[in-house]
């Protein structure tokens, strides 16, 4: 065979003439003297119509079933049934890796027909499945369009430690590890670190995993995943935040639908519109709303609940036709010691999260950047100042009023794609039970 | 002040006008009635000039000193004496986060004047010496080159998992961490995940962490690091790797010239031309080479010494002019069990590694694909199967001939910069003794 090999996606720029394309044997069907084959490349799939034994010879030899991996030469030629509109005819076909064997899931369905723990144990397989390709894409996407967004407004980036000396949050819920026979931990995040790097690039992100031992096993938990941080300087206060936060995330939607629009598509997904200004709603008024609309007095509880979540979100969309909401100001006592309080109202905090059709997408805020806050703030946490005595030091020489967030890649994958459970739209899950694959 | 703040790099473009910027003292000179002042912000440095006790004021007033905090607005006046031909007059200082203490590191020098352990000590602090910074972040202009190189050619990227449950290359070297009551393991390489998802999105790649509990304490080892791995199928053997690797290390070292030239100004860095074909040696030929050129008999040794690839090196410059030499075909017995022979000559493998000026900085090759080469390669190193299961699942169903790469962020950047230990090219290394900063 003499032709370049092209990408499935690139065989309608060559109507009419012979291309090689080379991919998995997706499906087959023998319809009397007519075999159409569906050949997935990583990109794409494209029907091609063998007449008669002849042509699909070599398959029959070697008597190789699905996801055998082969390469077909054949005319491009148009026909308005065929999958893209577009078929190959006369193909010559070489195999290059022959499989007998049947799956252990079908991934030549519409969707996935199998439970999620089958899924789950063979990932392996079924992320070659095209629904679920193009969710993991998606994945991709996202990566790529918060790192322009970021890129373009000055933001470097930034790849911190993930074997540390003490837990970020607090101390539990951390993995631990044997570090040369001294114990050390997994971080939770890269809070600190971007903290710290705010003294030195003033505007700084990270795109990594973070590791929680939550022993939780729900729809909505992973024990790693990736986090789309980010954390810069010479801010108002955490409104500054919001703002930056809220621009990231129509940037991130506007490249999904640039450059992602056919699994958009195959998918079905809508992209939400992002309001030119969020609403938002203070953690105090939030909870009074609650009492009006719902006469659940959940005044004096430190969080939102679940259900308080999904209430303040259907209020957003009655009120302003929002999917997106800010709560903020959530209270001291509940977030961690570098929160910054508000200054008016120093119980409450210049924290936010953003819920996305009444669940947490994001959470943010400003921090502490004064040496003797910090001081404080540990002090009255009852934390000891030794461990934390290196991240001190860059509030000890001169950091800016600053903040940002950490938003969860998978979590928003889920909310994006309305899939039923975080973990089919991960890579390779980790939860309780699953190290494999 | 009303001016709406811009950045150190933007006030070129305001000559004539007043402006606002914002950052750290940098440096305070103080000769009679002028004092000059150097501020230094997320991109770069502006010289204020202020005049008499008026002018400098609030920083008298506060007592501080280098790295606070403050923004300044002045008039933007040309002088050919000033950093960047540039300064402020008639400053107006406004102090936002007061320094008084000594530093423990002298940030406003040329160079970082403190030893090795102090630098990494007060990492948090020295990162934010200019040429330091500088460093860094060519790291992240490394990173946006390589991720713009592999999405032009149609790579995907992936997150893949680190916690894992078992080794990539063998039983040596990892660390070990308890996952929930059971034994887990961070991941050395993403090697296994990789290949997995060529089947999937054929091009892959990863920018992510990379683990090894490697009791080494040398300049070139550190035992966490960033890992820029790629893994593509449908390839004809490890050249076709060796052709995308060479074009994209132009790709990277182009981008870091058009975005980064002020970094590589200050550094002096001088980056080498990629040759449009980098020579080649086989590894046979290699030992070969040595015992004609040195005299020194390494044939039947199963790898290459330092000395022998300076050795190689050298003659690469000699002989091709290039920094750049491939040595292919490493004997088998020292390559890992997923490694393809070359069909002709089944005890050297289809593997290379990238010497740059005559160290390694770069290994990959192709790997098998078949099903039944993977039953036989782990038989024949002594390994079980059952804890590769997940990984054989796709071989099992179909991987076409694939090959890739693993490359450390911070052994290029050592290379590039000519910096004498990795850990000073580090945002905050991990060694033997150093969990913190």
């Amino acid at each position: 065979m003499e032709h370049i090999r092209i990408r499935t996606t690139e065989v309608a720029a060559h109507l009419g003439e012979r291309v090689r394309i080379a991919g998995w044997l997706h499906s087959l069907r023998r319809l009397g003297a007519l075999n159409f084959l569906l050949i997935r490349d990583g990109w794409g799939i494209v029907q091609v119509v063998a007449e008669g034994e002849g042509e699909i010879g070599p398959l029959l030899e070697s008597a190789s079933g699905v996801e055998t991996v082969l390469a077909v030469e054949g005319l491009v030629v148009s026909n308005a049934q065929a999958p893209g509109g577009l078929e190959l005819h006369h193909p010559a076909i070489e195999i290059i890796t022959p499989v007998a064997e049947a799956l252990p899931v079908a991934l030549n369905k519409r969707s996935l027909k199998a439970g999620i723990a089958t899924i789950l144990d063979h990932a392996v397989i079924a992320n070659r499945q095209p629904e679920r390709r193009a969710i993991l894409r998606l994945g991709a996407g996202v990566m790529r369009g918060y790192r322009t967004a970021l890129g373009a407004r000055g933001f470097t980036e930034i790849q911190t430690p993930k074997i540390v000396a003490a837990a970020t949050e607090s101390g539990a819920n951390v993995f631990r590890l044997d570090y040369f026979d001294r114990p050390a931990y997994l971080a939770q995040s890269p809070q600190f670190y971007k903290q710290m790097m705010v003294g030195v690039f003033e505007r700084v992100f990270e795109v990594g995993p973070v590791f929680r031992a939550e022993p939780h096993d729900t729809a909505r938990h992973i024990n790693e995943y990736v986090s789309l941080d980010a954390e810069f300087g010479f801010i108002k206060n955490h409104f500054t935040v919001m703002a930056l936060l809220r621009d990231v995330i129509a940037d991130i939607f506007a490249c999904l639908q640039e450059h992602y629009a056919d699994d958009l598509t195959l998918l079905g997904v809508e992209m939400p519109p992002v309001p030119a200004e969020i609403p938002h709603i203070h953690f105090a008024a939030a909870q009074e709303l609650i009492l009006r609309r719902h006469g659940v007095d959940v005044r004096g509880e430190p969080d939102l609940s679940p259900q308080d979540e999904r209430w303040l979100g259907e209020w957003a969309q009655q009120e302003y036709g929002s999917d997106f909401l800010f709560v903020t100001g959530y209270p001291m006592r509940k977030r961690p010691f570098y929160t910054h309080p508000d200054p008016s109202r120093p119980e409450f905090s210049n924290s936010f999260d953003l819920l996305f059709r009444g669940a947490e997408m994001v959470t943010g805020g400003q921090r502490l950047h004064r040496y003797d806050e910090y001081l404080a703030a540990l002090a009255a946490a009852h934390l000891p100042i030794e461990p934390f005595e290196a991240y001190l030091e860059a509030f000890r020489y001169g950091m800016p009023p600053h903040g940002g967030w950490g938003m969860g890649l998978e979590r928003l994958l889920l909310m994006l794609t309305g899939m039923p459970n975080i973990k089919l739209v991960t890579l390779f899950p980790r939860d309780l039970t699953r190290l494999v694959p």
